[in-house]
């Protein structure tokens, strides 16, 4: 009736010897409907940006060797030869004692090599006075001295933020290429439950994993598949699963995964293809009876029926996954370090995760204390939660006034 | 030709005096799509959860008085009086000296106060061998021991993660009531900028700030109105502020602040409708000609054309605003502690940002350095960084060594 529970480091390497996640595609997306999704190749800039010397003030564009010595009394003289706006191609050509208007952002016209600030200047028709000399370059910036052409300047699988959309703007890009979403179907199992909005019969409960494990995957760049509630029946759970592995690239169960007689879901997933299930039963808590499965390629997550244990359990073994397929390697979840604010006990033999809430003293140091109510039928304590603590399975517990790591949960808690 | 610059904390009363951002409107939404959107309302639970006593193990249901005694080697010894499966309601009732089997999750039966462990069970025929007592309300979660009837539980501007949708699904609630998304027009000017897609004639460059500012706008938490870039003309740029107005809640114009004889935005903003412009210039580095107007009730930002300039306006002045009218009040920007890499220094009388990166020592303690190129026109300063670093306008410089706090860009780099 026990199975021997496998430990959380060794379960691990088994599902990295059985599954290297991958990208499952790439596609191409207009740059208005990039944020947040993953590049999935190098970009480099086909052009200088600026792609002309630009002023960078409002004034005179000069040739700095014509302004050496000017002072606030004994101005240069200059004469006016042109004037030039922002958005237009120079016409003049700015010889030796010549200076041309120029506005902040036009470029530079030829011949001149700096620009002599509006406030330094004074003008009487046909005559310039500069008050104060330039040195070469003074006042531009020079084309391609943000980025040059031909420059890496943004990476595979780096996410596109609004200030790396700017850039790709920058360059002229209206499409990108990025990693698909990868999908990921959410069924669920168990006589139990029921979906919310229909009426609730004694001995029921409403399907909470089916909602919360979907807008997990969404939180981590996934798509999710909500393939409904699936009765405690073997056919029905083999047609089911088998249809999510149809549709989706990764698929998670929840429920029936406990050593009950109704419990089918290790023995389901196992028939359906090779390798089946490569973990069963993990010795972790929450989340001992978590099942692994590889079929033919794809992954199956079998969750516990409890919806904290399924939740957090997804936090620990699936977003990473699903990251990777993702495309999605720069996320590293956040840790902080805090104080214990009381002692915190393993469960024996088990990696024990505490889900934690934090306050803070007047220092603003912060104290980790763990989320009253840990049954792991609870809901609230995830939702409570402002992160987890986790104690190795060959230590009893963690003391009062310990300093311990703080893996946060998401921004939106 | 100088206008006088604002103190920045001058232009933050001045904006506060003049308007106060209220959400713009309640929408419901189906739970299933209701992720990352925020509250708009207190919930408060409609029933228990669990909604009965549920067993927490397989085991057997018992009176914890008859297990009284029980013992390894001398068991207690009751009779078998049925079972009870997970989803069924109970049709047993134990009374004095009887048990009923009963699988996790499954309702307690009548009569019953305790579940004894099958660990600790045998069981042959009609009799059940109890080898261990309980006591009372052992092994049981009870009704509304995680969430009680009446409860609040979740609170008017919390955002919805994928922890407290799971909550609410535990509610039976299939639809949210949330703010609406503040809609954003995002407008362009300037005779340099050509949309991202065109062919690029000397002395123009392609428009940056509609693709960052609409991004930035989403990752706010609005809906972003791309109004394209409108030409430098008193009668056009007046026609499309009016229509995004009309379509927007709030409206974002960038370039055209400065002072020159093209920079109509000021006066075309301030013809529209009353107080007009409440800002003209902000002493700030980077963003100085950042102008604010309020045109009936309505905010109309408008940043300077340089891409980091009013990118980075937009962090210090709009995202605040579009937080608070999209309901999300729980957001607070995160900030690191960390140390000077170098001494920086600050634009004389300006309240200045130094946009920096962060490096970190083996220690793991981080260094902030500021990012190389620091002109305002480059797009790429904005990119580099993780985030940056306030000088306030009364000191000179930050000295190298010194600890500051970083203001983290959002987690998207």
């Amino acid at each position: 009736m026990f199975r021997k529970l496998i430990p959380l480091d060794k379960a691990r390497q088994i599902l990295k010897q059985n599954f290297s996640p991958k990208p499952v595609g790439v596609e191409r997306v207009p740059l208005i409907r990039a944020l947040g999704r993953i590049l999935s190749e190098d970009m480099t800039s086909p052009m200088d940006v600026p792609p002309f010397d630009r002023s960078t003030v409002d004034g005179y564009a000069v040739r700095a060797g014509d302004t050496f010595g000017a002072d606030e009394d004994k101005p240069v003289v200059l004469k006016f030869c042109g004037q030039v706006s922002v958005g237009e191609s120079p016409n003049t050509f700015v010889e030796n004692g010549m200076a041309a208007e120029i506005a902040t952002g036009a470029p530079l016209p030829k011949g001149a090599d700096a620009v002599v600030m509006v406030e330094y200047s004074t003008r009487s028709d046909e005559n310039v006075f500069l008050h104060r000399p330039v040195s070469k370059k003074e006042n531009l910036m020079e084309a391609g001295s943000d980025i040059r052409r031909g420059q890496k300047i943004l990476k595979k699988h780096q996410s596109l933020s609004s200030r790396r959309i700017g850039v790709l703007a920058a360059l002229g890009v209206t499409e990108v290429d990025v990693y698909k979403r990868p999908r990921v179907a959410v069924l669920s199992t168990g006589a139990e439950v029921v979906e919310p909005g229909q009426p609730l019969p004694t001995g029921k409960v409403y399907d909470i994993n089916a909602h919360a494990l979907g807008a997990a995957v969404l939180e981590c760049g996934g798509e999710s598949i909500n393939m409904g509630i699936v009765p405690d029946n073997k056919d029905q759970l083999k047609a089911a699963v088998k249809r999510a592995l149809n549709l989706a690239d990764v698929v998670i169960t929840s429920g029936g995964v406990s050593v009950g007689p109704k419990d089918l879901i290790p023995q389901v997933v196992d028939s359906l293809g090779k390798p089946g299930v490569i973990i069963s039963g993990i010795a972790v808590k929450p989340g001992k009876p978590t099942t692994i499965a590889v079929v033919d390629g794809k992954l199956v997550f079998s969750l516990p029926g409890h919806p904290t244990s399924s939740l957090f359990m997804f936090h620990i073994f699936v977003r990473p996954i699903v990251c990777k397929i993702a495309g999605r390697t720069e996320e590293t979840p956040p840790v902080l370090n805090a104080v214990a604010a009381t002692k915190m006990f393993s469960a024996r033999g088990r990696r024990t995760f505490v889900m934690v809430s934090l306050t803070y003293d007047k220092a603003g140091k912060p104290f980790a204390s763990p989320v009253p109510l840990g049954l792991s039928g609870a809901i609230t304590t995830l939702a409570r939660a402002d992160g987890f603590v986790e104690i190795h399975e060959k230590q009893q517990f963690i003391d009062i006034g310990t300093e311990i790591d703080v893996h946060l949960f998401s921004r939106n808690r």
